[in-house]
């Protein structure tokens, strides 16, 4: 099969498709959106080499419970142990044992095929496209502020950033009823989220209002640094970017304003799918471009270009 | 009156008494508490210029409620505008008009006589000696740990600094039940901790176990990095050491590990006083020498000697 191989340098390559282990799905990939933490693995962060790309919609090949057989499916990223304590809790996307879909120990999706745990996969409804369900991972990840509870007595936050993960990340909250406004520097960006119901304005119309939710989404550390700013007294930052490096922090604001950082990473997958198939949540309309597989060079350039939204390819038939 | 006052440079001088406001009482002071914020603000941190001081016993010489002249008590150090939001919620120490005693536009305790609104004050219950009392505000601050509910669902939690907030901080944790462990670099005060119970380990010792809840209390930038490595995916550091400048902060751990960043700051009196009554908690073990106030300023010399934990001033009779 084709795949997508980051081993310092970057190339579409053919190799031979993973073995499915013990309770291990095989998915032939349909349709795989390029996510910011691939371009960073690409720049050298969290040292991986593979196959890389976490975000897909598939279709299953072969599986113990032949009933998935066919099926179209999503995956959670994160492949658990299944025995530990963070397991045991239903926490095994914290598995210190975990391998992570084309991120820590596992071949991606940038690939025709991959391997999961059956356990891993979500059936998508059939009422889904593939340009919906191709952003369910990003979209749970979104979900987990909600999951976290970081949204409780709050009436009303901010989003900073208008990029892909900002957009979901305001797509989200407003969905629960909580009034949201999202901010950034691009008016096109900002459009969808108008479009999709939510209040936009741009950075430099801010103003001196204080919010008591602040969800950092700029992947920047200057982001960050205007977020804490951004805070009333006792408010919560929630951090969903992650930067290289490490940036230099306010703490002292944090103590005086009795400030929580609260950091996001992964979701539940159901709530997306859920969200996504009630109609609540659209995030097809951030999709910028879809390339077919045998230009995935070209995609990742195109994803990787300042001010791009998402960028996705489609694997053959 | 004689005053210990800041203004680049540090002088017991003398000075007029202060005149109470509207509503406040005026109250003779009886012993001071040197803490770091005072040897920060010395350091020109905050820009604070005025008579230092923040913790203190008193007893009343004037108030509108004459039932108080003549009564021992402590008083909260933020003066708030008592009629915005924050004060409605009962959140003044949040009021962004508010003043804070030898901090922030008002004058302090290292005085012979200090004004506090009447509401700010908490009557000191006979039982309780000079040597405890003194503790309160330092006291309540740990105790905003658990105000905050920092450790709903924690059955054990490690304090980072075997200095004077680390050990209030032990002192307040193990009260309610938490098994908690102090470690530091000093034998001397954490052989504190164990005379009251609360197990201790030099930093050396510490090991790779990881914990639920770390407060950071070494008031060191290391010790922020130390403590988000000692958490365990998920977990809580609570942040009491404020720091000059701004530290550089592993936030992609906060991220990928979610964890969560709770600043604490001022806590609540009547938790701290009810914890030293019932006798609960014995701060005063914590005091390594009193001065009389005619030498505030080898008693300031002396608090920051490394190594030092509390030291107090007793103003004359």
């Amino acid at each position: 099969m084709r795949a997508l191989v980051f081993d310092g340098d970057l190339n579409l390559i053919e190799r031979p498709p993973p073995v499915a282990g013990p309770g291990e799905a095989r998915i032939r990939v349909r349709r795989a959106g390029i996510c910011a933490t691939d371009l960073e693995i690409i720049s050298g962060y969290m040292g991986y080499e593979g196959v890389l790309g976490h975000e897909f919609v598939g279709e299953v090949v072969s599986a113990d419970d032949t009933s998935l057989v066919g099926t179209r499916v999503v995956g959670e990223i994160n492949a658990a142990c299944g025995v530990c304590d963070w397991c045991g809790r239903g926490l095994g996307r914290h598995c210190p044992a975990r391998t992570v879909l084309g991120i820590l120990g596992r071949a991606g999706c940038f690939a025709e095929e991959i391997c999961l745990p059956t356990q891993n996969l979500h059936r998508v409804p059939d009422a889904l496209t593939d340009d919906a369900a191709v952003f369910t991972e990003p979209l749970a990840a979104a979900f987990e502020i909600v999951e976290q509870g970081a949204l409780q007595g709050c009436d009303e936050a901010l989003v900073l950033g208008d990029g892909r993960l900002g957009l979901l990340c305001a797509m989200v909250i407003a969905s629960t009823g909580v009034k949201t406004t999202v901010v950034g520097k691009h008016p096109r960006k900002l459009a969808i989220a108008e479009r999709a119901g939510i209040d936009a304005m741009l950075t430099a119309d801010l103003g001196d209002r204080r919010y008591r939710v602040v969800v950092e989404a700029t992947g920047s550390p200057s982001g960050l640094a205007h977020a804490l700013e951004l805070l009333k007294p006792r408010g919560t930052l929630v951090l969903k970017s992650t930067y290289a490096g490490r940036p230099e922090v306010d703490m002292a604001r944090v103590v005086i304003d009795e400030l929580t950082i609260l950091g996001s990473r992964c979701g539940p997958f159901d709530r997306a799918l859920a969200a996504m198939r009630s109609g609540d949540i659209d995030p097809s309309a951030l999709i910028d471009a879809d390339y077919p597989f045998s230009r995935a060079l070209d995609a990742i350039e195109h994803a990787g270009r300042p001010g791009t939204l998402k960028v996705t390819m489609t694997m053959p038939e």
